[in-house]
């Protein structure tokens, strides 16, 4: 058999797969939901995919033309192992049979996955592939290349999936909480973010960066290449966030997936607008990787509660991401210094907690009569649980990450030495050039 | 309740919020032509967001890189404030309860919207801010981000959704009148065009761009900095508009889809090609820039029609508007010396003008019987209803636009100064370099 | 009549077009049939028509600056002219009547097709135009760009359309034979890349690529410009790939959807994974242009038996493709001295080839139990059936294509002369430079 494109294509070759003969009402009505939600899952998976060549773009024009195809390659490679990963023993962690509540076990490697299980899978994969790429930019510039492979196999195959467990599988025990992260602004995002954090901590900052004399530090910026390759990122983040956050009704009937794709529209905007602003209040220019930062903090902020948060609400949930982001990615670089190229741990990490708390206070009990935020009259309770399940994943991810990246620098696996890093990745790590025919300026 | 993944997922589940129990055949058929719509709508609107990635890489690749960052911003800064500006009046204005045919109001803030209404705002939103987005390229290069900011809140607040009103609400007076934009030549591309032709006239050109001497007005060719991110754009545009066009059907069930979607790919095929060869007859050499957005001028010419054109007909349309474009690029800026630097007024504009009027032409009656062309026999009625349609929306468009960008001007905030505008935008506006690390030679 | 957004879209007026009255159950359900697959096969052709945007950016990014504009031009061209040809005699030569199994006839300029021709046209032109633009790159920074036009136009016209008739018309003569391709690992890759290889050998190398003296050839390494736009394409065809695979199921009810979208997935990963640490053990370090064409090698790779491979085998499939991708683009390089500038040949052909033969080595009978391969207990008989196909094609195409391109050299329309090879062919061919402001040293 092969592919067939018939003129005159008839009604019952459709699902000659499926039935001997013609189906009956009924089953075609069976078959209709099952062709929904596959349809929209798959289209859905595609487009969370593609958020690859976002964060890619993203990370790659927030860093330097020395350390470009260095980046690349860590995306590439975060999303290729990590797959691989994620089929062999991923998948089978977080969604296969509970062991109490804490991790799955079965159907590694896929084995017995009928077509609902393989849909699933295509549709997680790509989330947990967001997780793992979210990394790169934290630490970009100085990371060696094998260290970032093995990271990749860790978080992947061990790290996310087992918090994603603790949430998004059923018998999770987050999940009997009442815990609600509705597109996984703790359990893709913040994850991501957490892990960034521990290895940039045990990395370290760039060289000259930080530079301390007579007891003071000053804190030099380094500028990236390219402002259009970062927000061409962006646009591409935002577009596959459709299919992150309206493809996590996991169903195609749901009606609420327009509830979805108008609250993250929102957030969106009003996170564009809040770090537009608030980079222009603080800084007295507009900051244009500011503002583009700020439509993934509102984006990474409706993420949790994108279905049990109104359009207004949505609003406010992402203004303030937007204010939050600015403010977090100075606290890290000015007062904590720690050396973020991109903001990841800002956007991800401080945003993803905010996202998550967002929901114990503006779910409205609309959408899901039992998740009720404070300022809808919930009370504190969904808050709360809200703040448990976030308090949970930063112990697991920051604890499991810390002792993976410290054991990379104990084997001296983690960090490119000076020569290799004034040189840029790309020569050093790969023998190649981004820019060929192009002449680079070092910047620092 | 959370996100669930279950293996085993049951046909039953997914209707759940629906239905209390297993819902009856007509209650899924009836799910089903919703879902349908849904599916359909939320996707193509993604598609149609995703234009806005189009616009930035096609502006930001025409003009130089000294203002990459700023042309980055203002389309960044047009959806973001655009969309909450039409989630708070713009929608209102355009499809609220109708006042007189002229324009609407009721469901501010969407204030009571159900899934379906927040699902066609969802598409609409889209399409608003297509039409913001295409000024920031004709006034690129020395507007104030300040001004351009409040022309964002005004185009999408008011402008766009008055005419819009008129011609796709249902008691529109040009809608009663016959008037016939399936996707938006008129309502979205020649709006965002009339609009920059107000822009780029009370703006002024660039500095170096027309000389004048002794009585000679020397017009001077300003490069672009990138013409891969320029076709990148493009190609953006193009895969966009399967959903701006075909997903004005409006309708998931239609098997009108693939019609629109062949005379759309049609169309610019035929506009790339037209000028291609026109602009190689006429300057030596086929130009990339010409043929680039010849494809564009294709798309924007087929889009009022494209419903009720037929194949053979939606090349004729798109060869001329390929014709058309090169014809009226040279006619701005070598004649009426208006610096456009993207084409932008006559890829939308004029381009909006001849698909609209090609209704009138080639409309051939299979699809709607209700509208035929000239040449089709329909007379000269549909082509006269399409005329006004055009004028109306040039007055009501050009005048406000002119209003309010003269009224910016006043205030002494449109244009930059020239100090500011020789340094580029990114670091007088700004306070930041697009291309750290690469030299950057000014070319004017 | 016009758009129409409405308040309250009642259920009757979706299907309005195809019934006058409410429709019955019946009547609901062969809608749905149909809806599904119109749906699926636009919004996928929309996903192979973006790939255009990543062949753009691939073979942008792996070569010169100085020829930027002049390969976006080509790829511009040839899927525009393309989709002109396909329209005019195309898709009337691959699936019109059958003539002996050869060739189809009839529906020239698609006239008289109905709705479903329609769908069918849109889904089939985007995988013309991707054979087509394979070329480009193998046959980048030397071709003349009229010479490129004129082959385009033979491609879509005549070469593609008769080998596609072979395999995809239901009366082609290797289908009647069992071959299996059920994507175009062989119909669409392999056949733009034996076009290019007779390009590529006809046409010669580029100046400075390999220099003979005294009697030893010296091989060249000529950067591309730009990894981050090659990276870009690269993500954007995998992208695309779920459009190009999953939608070549032909309809939207199809419950393999899945399994295909995992075997792209899977097979695309292990082939990243593959050719990187080939390039690593071969080069002493990973290089990032092989990881890139190792992605899309194993997307080739498994393009041709993604439904009848099963996840583990695909994992296999797609990792020997990998490493296949580099060994080839050595032997190319490096012992046979045919100057592929972008490993067109390889990725497309090569593994084309590994993707066709795979289906008679790892095919396993679960969802076509007519195809099984040799290690699964099928014997050597579909293999056979498929190295029939392969040399067929390969035969076919090497063939027409060979005369083509000489016809084309002996006219004198083949290649620049050396100054304008040399000057680059964005400003030889179109008077224009790619990255106006930017300094661009010449590396060559």
């Amino acid at each position: 058999m092969r592919k067939r494109v018939a003129f005159t294509a008839g009604i019952l070759l459709a699902p000659a797969v499926a039935f001997a003969e013609t189906p009956s009402v009924d089953e075609s009505v069976a078959l209709f939901y099952e062709a929904f939600d596959m349809l929209w899952l798959i289209l859905c998976a595609a487009l969370v995919f593609f958020m690859q060549a976002g964060f890619a773009m993203v990370e790659t024009g927030l860093t330097r033309a020395k350390n470009a195809a260095n980046i690349i390659m860590k995306n590439l490679m975060d999303f290729s192992a990590g797959a691989l990963m994620y089929f062999a023993v991923g998948w089978a962690l977080m969604y296969g049979d509970s062991v109490g509540g804490l991790f799955g076990t079965g159907q590694y490697l896929l084995s017995g996955a009928d077509e609902v299980v393989l849909r699933d899978w295509m549709f997680q994969v790509v989330f947990a592939a967001t997780a793992a790429t979210i990394v790169s930019g934290a630490m970009a510039e100085r990371t060696k290349y094998t260290g970032y492979l093995v990271y990749s196999i860790f978080i992947t195959g061990l790290i996310y999936p087992v918090s994603g467990h603790w949430i998004w599988a059923d018998e999770g025990w987050l999940a009997a909480l009442g815990f609600h992260d509705f597109a996984g602004s703790t359990v893709v995002h913040s994850v991501g973010a957490w892990a960034a954090l521990a290895g940039a901590f045990v990395l370290g900052a760039r060289r000259g960066k930080y530079v301390k004399k007579n007891g003071t530090t000053t804190v030099n910026a380094i500028q990236g290449h390219s402002i259009p390759l970062a927000a061409l990122g962006v646009f591409i983040l935002w577009f596959g966030w459709y299919g992150f956050n309206a493809g996590s009704t996991l169903s195609g009937t749901d009606p609420d997936i327009a509830h979805v794709a108008v609250t993250t529209t929102l957030a969106a905007s009003a996170g564009a607008v809040g770090a537009m602003f608030t980079s222009w209040k603080w800084f007295g220019k507009s900051d244009p990787s500011m503002a583009l930062n700020g439509a993934l903090a509102g984006l990474v902020g409706i993420t949790a509660g994108t279905w049990v948060i109104g359009p207004g609400a949505s609003v406010v949930v992402g203004l303030l991401a937007g204010v939050i982001v600015v403010a977090s990615v100075e606290l890290f670089d000015k007062i904590l210094h720690i050396d973020d190229p991109v903001g990841a741990i800002s956007v991800h990490g401080v945003c993803g907690i905010w996202g998550t708390l967002a929901v114990g206070l503006f779910a409205n009990g609309v959408n899901d009569p039992g998740v009720v935020g404070l300022f809808y009259g919930g009370g504190v309770s969904q808050l709360g649980v809200q703040l448990i399940g976030v308090i949970a994943v930063l112990v697991w991810t920051l604890g499991t990450s810390f002792v993976l990246f410290a054991t990379l620098k104990a084997a001296g696996n983690l960090r490119v030495d000076a020569t290799e890093e004034l040189t840029g990745l790309d020569l050093s790590e790969h023998a190649t050039e981004s820019y060929g025919g192009f002449q680079i300026f070092s910047n620092v």
